[in-house]
């Protein structure tokens, strides 16, 4: 079957070629519809993130599918139900450990597990994916398109769902977001928090900083959604309070690596902020005592938030189902076909979400 | 009545007379034993932290206290009653607002409070005390000699609460605490984290940082609590994993401007750093690159904790009455009388714990 695939010191995608999977006992075979590109995926492309999978010239890249189950195996899934696979896995000669058994994969630190298309396990860039059923998440047919936005979507259904905790142990009743980065999960986080719905619906301003010049289809997106764009050259993140107001929530999607630090300042008493960015090292000079002293005197929290579990997922469909019509259209700027893939990966600042297309339903 | 004072643009303590105190509507007189001495006085001193009370020319110090109720004046406190008051107060000319009203005032703005013996307000370093019934928080008879230790121990179960909330999203098992500090906090911190009980139950091992050679008695406190002392001239805090292994659970309690980015080194996956320290402006270089994408890929937290409310000094209360009495023995290493303060403030570093004593029980 043909597979995107990126080659042990290569620098560039391949299409090849792959073995046909073939499935072991509890595993389903999913025909693949469609798989979304990330900033993980190029990340892996520049060996700066994950790793071939033990043994292996290649991996098949890929992390947020959308397929169909082609055959159930004996498994309790139905053949034409539609799936989303999760990300991580346990590691190659196991079948599973704690995190796994209390469904907690995200968890799991590293070692206990493997990731799909990122680290040590091939992706879903391929016509077929094997994959036990455990890790398939059923969804609506209506996902067909846009049912691989589920799992960037989860990755921030997590994030909210650990600030919300973080914050747990006092009344707290955020009013304002602020997301840094206006790539596909930026966008994603803040389709979220425009929501009035839920753990969003107390929301009532929501910003979004990026480095783009109007006109510009990420800020036609933002202002659409109701959101404010914050040009980060203007109004760097320490001066977005004096400029507008201080953020109770700011979730972190740029993995600029001062970000964390500089978010700081731009919280309000008792705020929060999540990161989910992975910068590469980078020394800075900051005034530390200054950023201390304001966490603890104002309550401030950060955290890091990576990957997403089954519940998640199951929350990101219900989010992703609220979403408009109009906002999947604006944000997946680019469908290719699996041949076209090095074109798919090429930069091309217009783009905002790129897919890869391998069939339909 | 005689009263432990700062003055405006002195740098050394004063006794003084000032006026007794009178009772507003409400207001319970209360009769001062014990006040504690800790490093918050001395940065009020210093002039770094805190504030005078408005239009006054000094400040009365003071603010961890155990006292008994001289005057109940028509309130429902009894003549007699042991207590313990609270830090923070309304703001003057106000009687009460949200986080008053909701029990939260540790989690009021800057500007929603005044902190007695620390900003804005008189503390308790006076014979006698006026105070509203709500803010004294009954205690039992036998809290009379350290009974000003729930205030600071207060603290701690604020932190633990919240830290205990941050990662509440997720099944997490602590098993090592790492206090960074061994002043009187740190070491209150962990009697707190060696007892067998609640929260504390599931910890196995505790560490605490110091820069002390021995002999030095609260290398001995932390010793006989059956923890482990780091001595950071050895072992910095990013080295501590290496020396010992990776904390699930870090207390900051230095002020030392550098702790919070180095604790995220020193956590294991899934753990948090509680920040409790209150240090000034200071710039340093870090690597944010690797701590963000630590703090990512590792799924930690780091957030701040100040100030404490009535459930934690009640939770404060149970806590202090399962201590060994000889840790406050040795805990305490010194007892002055008022007319002593200066000597009292008086830097001596084989002192842990300094108390003024107004009045016995």
């Amino acid at each position: 079957m043909k597979a995107v695939t990126i080659e042990r010191g290569a620098s560039e995608v391949t299409v090849r070629d792959v073995p046909d999977p073939t499935l072991g006992s509890g595993e389903v075979l999913v025909r693949t519809l469609r798989v979304g590109i990330d900033g993980t995926d190029r990340e892996v492309i520049g060996g700066t993130h994950g790793g071939y999978p033990a043994g292996e010239e290649y991996q098949i890249l890929g992390h947020e599918a959308v397929g169909v189950v082609e055959d159930p195996n004996g498994t309790a899934s139905d053949t034409g139900q539609l799936v989303v696979p999760t990300v991580r896995r346990p590691p190659p000669g196991t079948d599973t450990n704690a995190y796994f058994q209390r469904g907690e994969p995200d968890m799991a630190p590293d070692g206990a597990y493997v990731e799909c298309g990122i680290a040590g396990a091939h992706g879903f860039m391929s016509e077929y994916v094997a994959s036990p059923a455990e890790f398939l998440v059923p969804v609506p047919d209506s996902f067909a398109e846009y049912g691989f936005l589920v799992e960037p979507i989860s990755n921030t259904e997590k994030a909210v769902e650990h600030a919300l905790a973080t914050r747990s142990a006092f009344e707290w009743a955020p009013e304002t977001a602020f997301v840094l980065g206006n790539g596909p999960l930026g966008l994603l986080a803040l389709a979220l928090f425009t929501q009035d719905h839920g753990p969003y619906e107390r929301l009532r301003r929501s910003y979004c900083l990026g480095r783009r010049d109007r006109p510009d289809p990420s800020i036609d997106i933002i202002e659409r959604l109701g959101a404010t764009y914050v040009d980060s050259r203007e109004t760097p993140v320490p001066k977005f309070p004096a400029a507008h107001e201080s953020a109770d929530l700011v979730y972190e999607a740029t993995g600029h690596a001062s970000h964390p630090f500089e978010a700081v300042s731009a919280l309000a008493p008792n705020g929060v902020a999540a990161l989910l960015g992975i910068p590469d090292d980078w020394e800075i000079e900051i005034d530390a005592g200054r950023i201390h002293r304001e966490l603890v005197l104002e309550n401030k929290a950060l955290f890091g938030s990576v990957n997403s579990n089954v519940s998640h997922y199951e929350s990101a469909c219900e989010s992703l189902e609220r979403m408009p019509e109009w906002f999947f259209d604006a944000l997946v700027t680019d469908v290719y076909s699996p041949d076209e893939a090095a074109d798919a990966f090429a930069d091309d600042t217009n783009a905002i979400k790129t897919v890869i297309e391998f069939d339909t339903l």
